[in-house]
């Protein structure tokens, strides 16, 4: 018995690994979440690893079956039919990730020289006295320009507030904290700069706390926007908002408070205080952008549908109701166009460096709304399609969050369910990877026909007027049955079709074909969790070899850290948002007739 | 009989007088308020003019009275006792203009060439296609900066706001206000940009609205700065600001309650809306510029009395809760120290032309607190003197502000009390200059002595323990009797002490005699009500020629507006602040000496 050492990516876990002991149960014993269906059996191809260095054990049945030849050659393999031959390094592919373990992957620093749009300055200054009368705010303008040779003139109004006590209290030594030409903030010498990064979705809101100093992300949460009970979708949500200006200012307090309290449990989490967070960037699509400043939206409902505001923008926290230190900024990317937001900017901006140098690329942010880009030697046309919050778990009748309970990846052998549920809990519901992967199956079985008709099985029933197939029936499962209806179905159908719809007419708009697509960026939530193999199953996505797919989990996100953490970044997003142009799906020809096609499986 | 041309200064009216009428009858029947307590018998030497151009009349005995032959040969005559002899330009002293008519002079426009910090632009844009789907915040700024050649990049968040529907209801046509480089609001191309210049004051406020197209003065107003119910002084209110950072809060809140009220009454009064202001200037000492920002004010209570706050500043309105244009910019001159403020700085700015070429300058502000500057070839000291609010008609028995009913001017002639209200109504009180004059009357008639006792006399009562002088009585004057009172005497003791000691000091310490000084700027809005001769009677300012005395009605009001037009003057403003040297007076080895000598009358 020998034992190697091994290193797990993304996650980024060391151990030792006998040559005994499967690469799965190595990765169960260090605490990393690898999906296993069949356990350990080989069955359902569901732990999918690819050997980025070191020598393996030769591959077994079941992986040839799982691979082809040229993926096997890349090395591809399953981590429960794999035995390590020397020190390695293994890539665990994002898919096969459980859902925990991929949310922890959230916290993954973004690779950045820093390069903070706030500095700050450790000074120590005279007090004053009859010979020197100076007024608290010149002294410290005066000794920061003249020790580190700036020349700082403005100084925020509520940092001015402080500044005369804390400066007594602190005998004359402070930090001082500026942005641009002007002081935001002062404080101890001890005190941190903090920096917050939220991408604000239509269905979510995901936040990371960073530390300006060292880049590093401190905390990361995940709340539901409020706005959902105004509206589900972004145009139920500005039809709302257009019903009169009382109820537009309401969708922006709503948001804004759940971005406080956000703020507040992120900084409960590792013990600061918000006043010490010095900047916030805030992603979201254009809707999203507009609703939080209160910006006019009817523009964005009436054709050609432009942004009121789609230069990348600063905005003093305080005008927005951010309450974050006195004197900070919030900064928002640019807009690409009115259903085109500054989220797939920071979208493009984390993901530049997969794209950049490749042929052609898609690149799509699933969520409530998705943006797909199609990137033809880093010229960059955009779409933007209604898919809905259908994939969030809305309107699927067991439909429910990726929390503790749902199961997150379902494999049909035969009349039977093997599933897998997050935090190995009795199942509650499905989230949606388990509702895309129960379409799936269910399509490559033949109970659903290609235009979504749930036919008989063993498994359907009829129940509350409608067909539905029970996944997990009472007697498994206590008294809770989970099933897929007919009705789920059709939701899918329409999600995933305006998902697809929108990748063919960039394809055809520009003339290419789906095979010279390079690679397939999938970017948001639902889009790193989900199994490629199911989405190309029903044809939401282009079936191409699977070593073209990769899955970047919330890029926006990434972007706004980015961004937080470098004026560069910035700019850079900028330079991206200026290369884009946008192709408005409703202006195009034949788009009803696309959109019906893809809402066909397979 | 014969018609000349008359002129008259600083009033600007100009007609034609008779050559047997004499310059105060001429100017009555012109509509021109000069004071005239005798009825024009030449006793009171009360109407006194000045010849600047042409011929007139020879002195008569009342005139060579009146003035000394230097004064005669430079043109000092009294109205009543001159007549024409060719067409004239006349100077009419302030001093012996009524009480409305100097009212009427702060709509005087302040000389200055038009360069104000907001511009503003017309532009025609192209309305948003398929082929141009820019943001409309890009599709102002693009054209804008190309039609003028600007390099805008920040566009005010609030501003934003109003932007899509303006541009729509506008037919894509706007004028765009533009402050450095930050569009600040956008309206129809027919939108006035006016600007809003207070002087706020520890007692009362005075705001000025401009056009800041013709750098006119629209309309003018005062009110009372609420604060006095929180203390009637800086000290007091410092002291009550300090007892919690809620009362600081509310002395904010009051105030800025009272700028907005103020502001509707200015804008109604020209039928403007106050979304129209673009930029305001507001002055005032160190106290209510910190109280108005919500500044920390305690170390402006603790030695060595330094300001939070000395630099000139740009605060957006909405941060201090001034509700004028979206977007628009408070600028706050900067202050000199913790007792000298903006207000200071903005009067010296206005009276720059007439001390920068002199060799030795008085220049003092009256007001609840009174700041004196010397100012030496350019070289400007200044003290600040707790003078208090007496010459505001506070702490005075039957003090009261400068209204219809209060005696503004009065004589004593033997035990008679001759004397002149405002609007020639019946007596209800006396304002600050009425006070003035009764009590130089007193000391000159020796019923009050030098230590300020008050003496018997026909006119002196022992009423409410104390005695008094009765200037009207209830026979003359209906029930209404008016006195003045030995407390009141004790009170401008003070008041005046504190003035006059500052005053001293300064020559005192620049080592200079009274003598020297040629010019005594005398500004606020007491200090250009009163009589000139009793003031120096009382030993409130040096017995100098009364052609070095000159006052310049509320200066700190037009450089307020001077700073409002131009930021010409702001830079102004910044190098004489930085020109001050500040004495604090506490700190003055023999303070209390000098003040104790100053409070004696003469």
């Amino acid at each position: 018995m020998r034992y190697y050492n091994v290193e797990f990516e993304p996650v980024g876990r060391r151990g030792k690994c006998r040559d005994d002991e499967s690469v799965l149960d190595c990765a169960h014993r260090l605490g990393v979440g690898i999906v296993s269906l069949c356990g350990g059996r080989g069955k359902f191809h569901c732990c999918k690893i690819r050997i980025i260095k070191g020598f393996v054990s030769k591959p077994t049945k079941s992986e040839i079956e799982a691979f082809s030849p040229k993926e096997l050659k890349d090395g591809y393999r399953l981590a429960c039919q794999t035995h390590l031959r020397s020190d390695c390094k293994i890539q665990i592919l994002l898919e096969s990730l459980t859902t925990p373990q991929r949310l922890q992957l959230e916290g993954i620093e973004a690779d950045v020289e820093l390069n903070p749009p706030v500095k700050s300055y450790n000074v120590k200054l005279s007090s004053p006295s009859m010979s020197d009368l100076r007024g608290d705010d010149k002294r410290i303008v005066d000794e920061l320009n003249h020790q580190f040779n700036l020349s700082c003139q403005k100084f925020d109004i509520n940092a001015l507030k402080n500044v005369s006590p804390q400066l007594r209290s602190r005998r004359w030594e402070a930090r001082v904290f500026v942005r641009d030409d002007e002081i935001i903030s002062i404080g101890s010498q001890r005190r941190p700069g903090l920096g917050l990064a939220v991408d604000l979705g239509t269905t979510k809101i995901a936040g990371y706390l960073l530390d300006l100093d060292s880049g590093r992300t401190l905390s990361s949460d995940g709340v539901m926007n409020p706005q959902i009970s105004y509206g589900e979708d972004i145009v139920s949500r500005i039809t709302y908002a257009m019903e009169s200006p009382a109820k537009k200012k309401k969708l922006q307090e709503v948001v804004v408070n759940a971005l406080n309290r956000l703020t507040d449990d992120l900084c409960r989490k590792v013990n600061v205080k918000k006043e010490e967070i010095l900047e916030a960037v805030i992603v979201g699509n254009t809707a999203m952008h507009h609703l939080l400043l209160d910006l006019p939206v009817s523009q964005l409902a009436a054709f050609p549908f432009v942004p009121a505001v789609q230069d990348s923008l600063d905005v003093k926290a305080r005008d927005v109701g951010l309450d974050i230190a006195p004197g900070a900024y919030i900064h928002l990317l640019p807009n690409i166009a009115g259903f085109v937001g500054a989220d797939h900017v920071a979208m493009l901006l984390a993901t530049e460096n997969i794209w950049k140098d490749e042929d052609l690329v898609i690149a799509l942010d699933i969520g409530t709304n998705t943006e797909v880009s199609l990137i033809d030697n880093g010229d960059i046309t955009s779409v933007s399609c209604a898919s809905g919050p259908a994939f969030e778990g809305a309107h699927i009748k067991d439909g429910m969050r990726a929390t503790n309970g749902a199961i997150e990846r379902l494999q049909l052998i035969g009349d039977k369910v093997e599933y897998q549920t997050i935090g190995k809990v009795p199942p509650v519901g499905l989230c949606g990877s388990g509702i895309l992967d129960a379409i799936a199956q269910l399509y490559l079985a033949g109970v659903i026909s290609k235009d979504g008709k749930m036919k008989d099985h063993r498994r359907v029933r009829f129940h509350n007027n409608q067909k539905e197939f029970v996944l997990v029936d009472k007697k498994e499962n206590g008294s809770l049955a989970i099933a897929i209806t007919q009705k789920d179905v059709r939701e899918i159908q329409l999600a995933k079709g305006a998902i697809r719809s929108g990748i063919d007419i960039l394809l055809q708009e520009k003339n290419r074909s789906k095979q010279e697509v390079k690679k397939v960026i999938i970017a948001g939530a639902f889009g790193s969790y989900i199994n490629i193999t199911s989405a190309v199953s029903i044809g939401m996505l282009p079936s191409l070899p699977l070593n073209r797919f990769q899955q970047v989990g919330n890029a926006a996100g990434t972007g706004a850290k980015l961004a937080l953490l470098s004026v560069k970044e910035r700019l850079k997003a900028e330079t991206i948002a200026r290369r884009v142009s946008y192709i408005e799906l409703a202006a195009f020809p034949n788009f009803e007739k696309v959109f019906l096609k893809a809402t066909y499986l397979g």
